[in-house]
């Protein structure tokens, strides 16, 4: 029967409509009541009763048998499934023996005494029972069919009621004001992914922005001192799978805090609107920095509900004379790394091994050795003849490594060397479970702040300029900024990712609210054309309090908290992968007198280029 | 000292920050305390105290005196004005005679023992208590201190407090659903005001709404029940004055519902979210059908406010010999029509009724003929020679006139007479108003619910074609349904608006959920292409229950409420009245590559023509 979809006792689901009842409220309780139900014609057993459906439950209605009665049988045993029907009837106890315990309704039925046929169904695609089977395709293009399912509607149930949860505690205990931001604004300088509005003034463009950024600070500028909105946001990223156009955030910014303050906000947040069959979450979540984060789990959003933490081993090896493990060694940051999976020569099959190594190799270039600790505590590894017994027992000691584990150790440069072993611990994770090791368990809700983070990034096509790590308002680390004029790489920025079972679910920053200092990373540092943010840094100096906040990407924590694949199954109506409407064919070409009202044509492309896209 | 900015007392303004308390909130029974405030430098008074201001209000910080703390006193005496500082201090009873009665803070004030300027504010393009002085284009351009204002800051919060009492009552009271529906969709047929977004497919456009319209009947389809939004929509009209290229509307949708199912949530709605402030709301509100507010008002959102309404004279003027009157009367629906100004002679001059007959010429082609009834109950009118002493007499009774009122009398056809009359019965009031007669008091609202418009007009450029009144989703009044192939323009439409003193605040309908009936109303009488709406067809029959809905335009009811002239008073940063954000030169040229992206070019048109844009 699904997830329940019962929203709080207390909301009246019936009033202002025709029917008496849900579907899924009524009980023993109600034995001899006139009831009215409306509904969709979920069932029909023979001619003996009918299941009607709607968002809250099922009830049976049986059929009156007699005579007299005939036109109301025939209605609704011969309707359509899913017509839509309203009935009259009484509820009566289930004769004993036909009552159905998985069903909340399932001690009573309602012999029905009036009905009608409200909306005839014509026959649908596919049966909505199967509709699960459907590809993708198919159900996005009928999506109020699928919305009909239990668990669309748990989702976008549950979504409803976290969000208002999340409004009630900002709003009403702590006193945030809920403003809405523009989204036709100006574009953002090196704003990439930003899809652009063309206006009727020749030439202009409004740009649909990534964020509300510039707004949520230019409103603590102005005093509001407590800003949040569930803000839409967009992102023009072509084909990405798993990403939409249009996502949703929490958008939380205030006046005169710093990192802690922000983070007991969101945690009392989560653990306010967390629901409550999702178990209780720590009055405090863990903090770790990014650089604890790369060296033990290889990456800056650690799934941290399953431990297989890198280890380092770089001491044991310094006496092992591999001629390679000498030669990295040598190397600036230089490492040997490990990590152990308990078990793992039981579960894990040479061509799996195989398969680590190879994936390490090409996405990393980083070399592999795999260690197997057999039952006698003797090694089958490449490693055995370079290591002697003593330092064989000694790895398995620092490593805690047993009879029959595995240990895949990479030597290399320390970031290279914990990025691969980071993503070969997801992988043997995935192996194991597949084994029906239960490592991660989908009730366990792991969230973890990642601080820390590095100010700037050496540009991608140019290691020798730098980029923001994030964005170029976050404020440096109070105590690194001696290093911004001298050795901006090592400055850490006032930056923190929430990050929940291995995801990240929102990031945010103590902002730069001293206009010379903004000037100076923008102008200095990163080397950006600062008069395109002249309005914000004229607002930095006219009285802008110190400031911070964060966004929560909503869809990913509603869909992970759901233990949806995708969030697409956490949105009503969201588009393909490629960006595509199914239901409606959005987006789609537009008539000439609509391009010409904004001044612009088509650029023409070759039409075989068109027809391969 | 304005409006009071006070949120709910229940909620801690003070949690995750620095400081101890708000600049509002210290009052006696604090007098001992050591605080921390945080706020702006809002007044100096030489070197003896300053005045520091948040959102919340004032306090008063006393400056010591003593040689030791000297630097203490400078950095606060000199530091410019909206200069952000941090003060600790013991709050202590202000001396005997010094209390302000007008500050809520007025009886204490705040010892200083330390303090920290947070952010220099460098010399402001203006004193922000001259800022409502200053021209708009300036306040749009440096909106962040005109946000700091207390009566932007109060428009603000009532309308997030306002809007969190909308949801509380939706969602938490009568079981609602929050859904988020996309704002990249396809064009609706006929949507000539609607934004494209170009995409990185070749010609492809999507399409910003109007309104969720279409996706809110597939939420009922898809069997959500209660679904609502506060959604953003956009509207691409060009200059118009107090309209926004985005707007906000509290989008509301039911199942099972009839009109008097709407009307009751929405009056629940508004009453549960009313201000505390404004005065309470009735238990129902007025019903006056189209016809009605036609014939009365001269208009479909009449300002019932007041009275002045339109009265029918027809049957007085039966025998009046006057040619253009008794040729209007034999015409189809000929009429007179009259509105009686309460001591009109004392208010109105010669040249404001003059004003008045020109504009009713100018606008209606309707010519208008006054009475001005003396002190002696004569009468001073073109009318006079024409009607005896019994007439004259008879009509005022009838009108209800007496001496020193004026009568507006229409001869015409009924609609134009009316709404002529109805625009003056306004112009009239507002003369009357200036002269300080108290007709519309800014503490009076009066919402009136509109219904049985017609639901097809004739088409503006063909009156031979018709169009939807509202939209064509919109379903037939049920006794109506026999005229619908035979003489639709006769068929009234379950569609209902909202008006509150005369402004349209929300407008809905019972929707059509008849597949059969949709289409015939597309493809038989607006003469459409269905099949452009082909996915909204299938979903009508694929079980779509009966349903219905509403939205409320946010923007405007804030306004209202709040008593601004405008709704850019209720929303952060709005736009200039030609789409312009004057703060970043929104909207703006992009680069060459941003649109060789999009694959479009922009036509190349006369640059003196864009000079002159």
């Amino acid at each position: 029967t699904g997830p329940s979809l019962h929203p709080k006792a207390s909301s009246d689901l019936n009033s202002f409509v025709s029917r008496s009842h849900t579907c899924g409220e009524l009980s023993s309780t109600d034995i001899g009541q006139e009831v009215t139900l409306c509904g969709w014609l979920q069932f029909q057993r023979q001619d003996l009763f009918v299941v009607l459906r709607d968002f809250h439950g099922l009830t049976q209605v049986l059929l009156p048998q007699d005579e007299l009665n005939a036109e109301l049988k025939t209605l609704l045993s011969e309707a359509p499934l899913e017509s839509v029907v309203l009935v009259k009837g009484t509820v009566i106890a289930r004769p004993p023996g036909q009552e159905n315990p998985r069903m909340s309704t399932g001690k009573i039925e309602v012999q029905v005494k009036q009905a009608q046929v409200l909306n005839i169904c014509k026959k649908l695609p596919f049966e909505i029972k199967d509709f699960i089977k459907k590809s993708e395709a198919l159900r996005m293009q009928y999506r109020y069919l699928d919305l009909r399912s239990s668990q669309l509607q748990y989702n976008l149930r549950l979504r409803s009621s976290m969000v208002m949860k999340m409004r009630a505690y900002l709003c009403n205990q702590h006193g945030f004001v809920d403003v809405e931001t523009p989204t036709l604004f100006k574009r953002t300088p090196g704003g990439a992914k930003e899809f652009v509005v063309p206006t009727q003034e020749h030439g202009k463009f409004y740009s649909l922005p990534q964020s509300p950024q510039q707004f949520k600070q230019l409103l603590m500028v102005g005093g509001l001192d407590r800003y949040f909105q569930i803000a839409r946001c967009y992102r023009d990223e072509g084909s990405r799978p798993d990403r939409q156009p249009e996502f949703t955030q929490v958008d939380i910014e205030m006046s005169f805090v710093d990192q802690t303050g922000i983070r007991a906000l969101v945690e009392g947040l989560l653990r306010y609107s967390w629901p409550n069959n999702k178990g209780s979450l720590p009055d405090a979540f863990p903090v770790m920095s990014y650089a604890e984060a790369m060296s033990s789990y290889g990456c800056d959003k650690p799934d941290t509900r399953f431990e297989m933490k890198i280890m380092d081993v770089t001491t044991l090896f310094s006496t092992v004379q591999m001629g390679f493990v000498q030669e990295t060694l040598g190397k600036p940051h230089g490492c040997v790394k490990a990590i152990r999976i308990p078990e793992g020569e039981k579960y894990l099959k040479k061509k799996d091994l195989d398969s680590m190594m190879e994936t390490s190799k090409e996405q990393y270039k980083q070399h592999i050795t795999p260690v197997i600790v057999k039952s006698d505590s003797s090694w089958r590894s490449p490693l055995q003849k370079y290591m002697g017994e003593d330092l064989q027992k000694a790895l398995c000691e620092a490593s805690g490594a047993k009879a029959g584990d595995i240990l895949l150790l990479a030597a290399g440069e320390h970031d290279t060397a914990c990025t691969a072993l980071g993503k070969l611990r997801l992988d043997a994770a995935s192996k194991l479970e597949e084994c029906g090791v239960p490592l991660r368990s989908p009730h366990d809700y792991h969230f973890l702040w990642v601080v820390d983070f590095p100010l700037f990034l050496p540009k991608e096509d140019n290691a020798q300029e730098m980029e923001s790590a994030h964005h170029p308002f976050t404020a440096p680390h109070p105590e690194d900024m001696g290093l911004l004029s001298t050795e901006p790489e090592k400055v850490r920025g006032q930056h923190y990712d929430l990050v929940l079972n291995g995801n990240e679910v929102g990031g945010g920053s103590i902002r730069i609210h001293n206009a010379n200092l903004q000037r100076w990373v923008l102008e200095q540092v990163l080397k950006e054309d600062s008069s395109l943010l002249s309005h914000l840094l004229e607002a930095l100096e006219s009285g802008a309090p110190p400031h911070g906040g964060i966004a929560l990407g909503l869809d990913r924590l509603i869909a992970i908290i759901t233990g949806s694949s995708s969030i697409r199954d956490v949105i009503a109506f969201p588009k393909s992968f490629r960006g595509r409407d199914f239901m409606s064919s959005a987006p789609d070409f537009v008539a000439d007198e609509v391009l010409q009202l904004y001044h612009i044509q088509m650029v023409q492309i070759d039409c075989e280029v068109i027809q391969n896209v």
